[in-house]
């Protein structure tokens, strides 16, 4: 059977006296009569009534939820940087609240809106690939809350972000590969508009032109294009390359199966590094070398860096930027 | 800057009325002058006070959001229901807010309370594999909030259940086992207090006895024992077995890894059939055959029926129970 919530007005209806009354016998705030007070919680209990975490946050001003914003799970690296938020959100007594994303600019928006009704106490987020800006995080922010961006910086908003060292784990990926003797080195870029494929951009060219290699415009394929597939294949037909440094693993596990479709050997003829290291990474055959992201420690740090703010009442904005590290499996030649 | 957050009472002091006259002026109600009107929405606008849901959903008694527990993302299992829940609850306008309980009945308590304290307009929650029993859900039903469970029964909650039909998959996948001519089949068992394994198991023991083979205690090896690989490689040691059925597809991989140590033939000498179907089976050389949960389904089934619940107001609690289906790969032999 679907019972009615009792409302505060529904005890005061009953009792002939005010919601006020009602507020403040339950909250035990005000002045009123202790007879008057046990009748009240009396029918509170008989009813079930269950006062709402925002009048019983108005005594503390906190309501122990913290808000999590993120694209998706189906990316274990999401998942491992749950953990490491949870590490430290259980251990502190908060509540994680997750709204899912989807990468959508629109849902990023209606998540905001739903933890700030909430009335987390702060929120945590990894903005989403598709969201070309971030405005919808500067409510957050506007409203007072306490906000931490993983992953990616957004220079308009002034927040504490957790960031990894993409430029370098590009530069170490790709100087491995050299290293290795490759020289003809295809990058697959990330989405254009987010800072990580960027910088992971900026650490493939660096590292070419530390090596005294030319840059060329040709060699680099965009990640999130429909023709993917048929690009790499074209790149492969026109040029004679040797390695490919992507910016994800999903990219990365596509052109080994590209690579094993036209037979070529991997890593003797080609090399590929990826990026992240999806669990899957050590499940394909050959086994994927890729950068290690240190997803746990960004979820960790992020959170300490939350409830710093929130609990230590600090105003300054802090950015944190984590290691990256280069894993060496079955898909790179030995480095000379 | 952290600003203070602006309450009601804040803004009634400011003009010097009551709370509750502010109240109606930002929620449209009773009676109140249109000159206060104007006076309290544009001081609301000027500090950039956001009416909480609650006002709101005084209103309308709805707050769109619906609360989701699920134990953990890291199976992919978890992953597909939420994708499915999210097809129907983003087309019909509500927002997820999601706890993880890592299958801790402790963790479950208090991600019920907190979706309580929430106001989410129902709950969907997936029980996890530790808790011993479910009385925490009561909770949920006692103060009538629309609740469907996915996945596990719990005989004691009168509430509406999403399930798959374990016996029939366990059945189906011991039939095909002794259908390619297997005689002696260990059955790798879930947890011992939860439906999904009993149910499992039993339909393991109906395809022997069906058969005519004699069921023997000594073939059944719990997979969540702390001596799970010695437990596997002893009895592998003592009996002449040709096949495995897990629990989970989990077990299944240890149990590949362990017959590939032993270096066994799979599928030839010893079959193996796994059960949820993770993305990782696909991956595994030789590839896992596995029976198939319809996760993205279930997830679906339980959001649509939670929304009827909520928006037709319907109140006997419904049970759905849907097919699983035998995925036959590399672990196992053709049948005959």
């Amino acid at each position: 059977m679907k019972k009615k919530k009792i409302s505060i007005t529904d005890l005061a209806k009953e009792l002939n006296v005010t919601p006020s009354t009602v507020s403040r016998a339950l909250n035990g705030l005000g002045s009123i009569s202790t007879k008057r007070k046990e009748q009240i919680v009396n029918l509170a209990q008989k009813y079930g009534y269950r006062p709402n975490h925002i009048a019983k946050s108005m005594v503390s001003n906190k309501t122990f939820n913290i808000g999590l914003i993120l694209p998706e799970f189906t990316h274990n690296y999401f998942n491992k940087i749950l953990a490491g938020i949870e590490s430290i959100t259980y251990q502190k007594g908060y509540q994680l609240l997750i709204c899912t994303s989807d990468a959508l600019k629109e849902k990023e928006e209606k998540s905001c809106l739903t933890l700030l009704d909430a009335r987390v106490d702060g929120i945590l987020a990894a903005a989403g690939n598709s969201s070309d800006n971030l405005d919808h995080f500067s409510k957050i922010i506007d409203y007072g809350t306490p906000l931490v961006l993983l992953d990616r910086i957004c220079e308009d908003l002034n927040t504490s972000y957790v960031i990894t060292d993409d430029f370098d784990g590009a530069f170490e990926a790709v100087q491995y590969l050299i290293d290795s003797g490759c020289r003809n080195i295809v990058h697959i870029k990330g989405p254009d508009y987010i800072s990580t494929s960027f910088n992971r951009f900026l650490g493939y060219q660096e590292a070419l032109r530390k090596n005294g290699l030319t840059y060329r415009e040709e060699l680099v394929i965009a990640g999130d294009s429909e023709s993917f597939v048929d690009d790499v294949n074209n790149t492969l037909n026109t040029f004679p390359i040797d390695a490919f440094f992507a910016f994800s693993d999903y990219n990365a596990f596509d052109i080994v199966k590209v690579l094993k479709q036209r037979h070529c050997k991997i890593p003797e003829e080609i090399s590929v590094i990826g990026y992240a290291d999806e669990p899957l990474a050590q499940y394909i055959s050959p086994q994927l070398s890729t950068v290690k992201q240190p997803a746990y420690e960004i979820g960790k740090r992020a959170a300490e860096i939350l409830l710093k703010i929130i609990e230590e009442n600090i105003e300054l904005p802090m950015t944190e930027q984590l290691k990256t590290s280069l894993v060496h499996r079955e898909t790179t030649k030995n480095s000379h």
